[in-house]
């Protein structure tokens, strides 16, 4: 199919833009960040970014990547800033393209902060992240009148640092948070929610490669969740969605896993 | 400019879709979005959808105006599953537009529920979310290493079922919300954070019509931005902000009315 683009409302002139490259799958770019890609003469990429959204670049582009692949080989942020600044200085038009939202967990803060001190202008475009792509995987909002009037996006990285009315407020039944980074910390989320009085039956999905080709859900039980987790040996990025059951009836889930709760 | 839109990995053919219209900017669509909009024989939408939006809607298509406008006139939701039902019934390819993202406050679930109880399949293609537009306007990470490593997505209008430790985790220091319909609540929220310790310089944003060209910002704090609120009149969507401030860098910023933190 061939359209033409639609005249946008904002222009993106900045030498430099951060772009969500959403979730993996190339229907969620936004039709700015593909504007962004064709017009850009470099692009320096997260390893998370999907190989469909890669084949968008054209090839005249240099494209470079740099960042974090799960717990992989990764390149210094120290590096990636510096980088980000001589080609900027350099007078390329430079795209920085993020998995997901470059907002959410992307260490967008540091790189900002290397440019305005090399008075380097920029701009963001925003992405689709990673729980809306796992949310429309389960065929489930994310807030829900009567359930829950609040969404909490949290890393499992950090979670180490959640003092205990966080937990506590967590660990109310109706609850619904998405876990990035969320693999490793699953026995602590856990303990620490079935500390506070959550309910072992409170369902868990983990939805590994969101949107992707070879997206699967693992639908579980929060009493559950890390032994199904370690069972299932899953090699790509996943999140945690907290509170959540996936609706059998989503017309594309690929793939589920599904356990009976204890 | 012309492109060719990429294959996409993901086939949606359901007659139901679900569709992300995002914040208003039509380069913050996403191109599978494009693609339903191009494709559909009926589109109903949400009064919230941008125009530039909605200007994206062939011409052959019916084009129905439904769901809530602020605090104006509505329709009944159960009116609205009735004709998408009745539509899809029909035999007609449906797009069901909603602004922002579909699952994040968009009453997604009862019209899943209603299709569902007709056997009619349905799919959902996400969109961005008012909450990301806002921190990309406030060029401002929405996460941050050493600030917050979460992130809460909050409603005003549910805030008065908000229990005590909700607000005394969201009252500590670092923390950051986004507060969709929440300029009558400010007063509410000011009361709680307040009374549970939070800081009166805390920085606080109203972001009104995030991405569209009349997009503003008042910067304020936790202290002075219910007055701030009564004072500048914002008759567009808005959200609140809570715990970020905007860089005076951020290259399009069009109206900030900037006020002393008391
Ligand atoms: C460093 S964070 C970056 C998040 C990204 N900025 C976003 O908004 O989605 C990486 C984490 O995002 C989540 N993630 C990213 N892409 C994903 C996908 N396609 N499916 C599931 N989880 C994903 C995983 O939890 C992964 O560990
Ligand atoms: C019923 S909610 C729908 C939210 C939508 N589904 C989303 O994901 O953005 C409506 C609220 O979203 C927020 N909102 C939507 N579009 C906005 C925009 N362009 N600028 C600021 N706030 C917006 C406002 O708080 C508004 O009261």
């Amino acid at each position: 199919m061939r359209f033409t683009l639609p005249l946008f409302s904002r222009r993106r002139s900045a030498p430099v833009l951060f772009v969500g490259a959403g979730p993996g799958d190339p229907g969620l770019l936004t039709l700015s960040a593909l504007r962004a890609l064709k017009s850009a003469q470099v692009v320096i990429h997260d390893r998370l970014v999907g190989d469909g959204v890669l084949a968008l670049i054209p090839r005249r582009a240099r494209r470079i990547a740099m960042g974090k692949a799960g717990f992989g080989p990764s390149t210094a942020q120290s590096e990636i800033c510096a980088r980000l600044v001589a080609e900027a200085q350099g007078g390329q038009r430079v795209v920085r393209l993020k998995g997901g939202d470059p907002m959410i967990f992307g260490r967008l803060d540091e790189e900002i902060d290397a440019l305005d001190a090399a008075g380097l202008a920029w701009d963001i475009v925003p992405g689709i992240t990673a729980a809306a792509a796992a949310g429309a995987a389960l065929g489930q909002s994310l807030t829900k009148r009567g359930r829950n009037a609040s969404l909490r996006i949290l890393t499992g990285h950090d979670m180490a640092g959640f003092a205990d009315h966080d937990w506590r407020a967590l660990a109310r039944p109706g609850q619904v948070a998405a876990i990035y980074m969320g693999k490793k910390a699953a026995r602590f989320v856990q303990g620490r929610l079935l500390m506070h009085g959550a309910d072992p039956a409170t369902p868990v999905c983990v939805v590994e490669n969101a949107s992707r080709p070879d997206q699967r859900i693992l639908a579980s039980s929060l009493g559950l969740f890390p032994e199904a987790l370690a069972g299932a040996n899953l090699g790509g990025p996943a999140i945690v969605m907290l509170g959540l059951t996936a609706r059998s009836a989503a017309a594309e889930i690929t793939d589920i896993m599904q356990q009976k709760v204890s």
